[in-house]
């Protein structure tokens, strides 16, 4: 992520980060050595520094795409909706399949912020409240509109979304219930608990 | 805890695991070394093998105690409660206790599983799941009952508690919101959920 010329650099750094990520969701991020993640991808441990600039902005570089992935792919779910409850719907279904795709970035987003410098972390976390705030405005209006009435906007985002994201610790393609059943529990559930079903 | 001989033995122990979880909480599993977990307790590394018989025995069993006093505790408070409804109130109120105080072995809890063998894994994933079926079946009750009707209650049950226990992302005894305000505002969005508000 630091020099990336032409294509096989960008292949390589693809590489890089999908061995990072396996590697860190295994074992830990303090427990991956870079010679390791080197091996992985079949280059020299020396040859590493050209497109990393060292283990913890690595993490970081990680994270921040992911969430600028997810925060972009809400942006375009919930473009040119006004409807209150449409994009609450919206967003559940956002959510859902974009962390049931992502089963090992979010697991990753989730417990290894312990070893970001104080910098990138103050610079996650404002992303990943922007995020929990679309949610959080979504409610506001919802109240504001007579839609439904929540008391805490702020909180019942947290759970929402907590809920949700722990659909990642059980689902399975080859499960019980299909994505798009989930979903429709997800949902029906969600309203109720804002009380719009 | 292997031999414990005695009350210092026991107080060692202690030691031990508090200071295991410290060092799991920060560092993760895999970089925790035995001989800094020796040095923070004071003793030597040998002398830790008395008390552990290795690292991946020591983190089941810490796992496994926190899973047991989850279950005594859970026990206790649904004692001779019939009611579902009552019976849902009392399970929120004691899972975000218990949680929001013991958020560091919650945190292990959810991410070091990969660390056990497959042995180990099964007998804490059975102690999980009985915990989530005692949700389950307080779900299925109120169904029964006809105070609600939860469509799936396996899969609600997954939701009400990956909800709650996302509290301990954020919950601070300094917060905006006193415990109590917490318990409200979710124990009333639960309700919701199940329409039973």
């Amino acid at each position: 992520m630091v020099r990336t010329a032409g294509s096989d650099g960008v292949k390589t750094l693809q590489a890089i980060r999908k061995a990072g990520v396996k590697r860190i969701y295994k074992h830990g991020f303090e427990a991956m050595k870079l010679r390791s993640l080197a091996e992985d991808v079949g280059i020299q441990a020396g040859s590493l520094y050209n497109y990393i600039r060292n283990k913890e902005e690595f993490l970081f570089l990680l994270l921040k795409e992911v969430l600028e992935e997810l925060l972009e792919g809400l942006e375009r779910e919930l473009a040119g909706i006004d409807d209150p409850k449409e994009a609450l719907i919206r967003f559940i279904n956002f959510h859902l399949r974009w962390h049931t795709a992502r089963k090992e970035e979010v697991f990753i987003g989730n417990m290894e912020l312990r070893s970001l410098s104080k910098q990138h972390l103050q610079e996650i976390i404002r992303m990943r409240t922007e995020y929990e705030s679309r949610l959080r405005r979504i409610l506001e209006r919802g109240n504001e509109a007579g839609e439904w009435s929540v008391a805490d906007p702020q909180v019942i985002s947290y759970s929402i979304i907590a809920s949700l994201t722990g659909v990642c610790n059980w689902y399975s393609p080859r499960g019980r219930l299909s994505q798009d059943e989930i979903i429709a529990i997800y949902t029906d559930h969600v309203l109720g608990a804002v009380g719009a079903r």
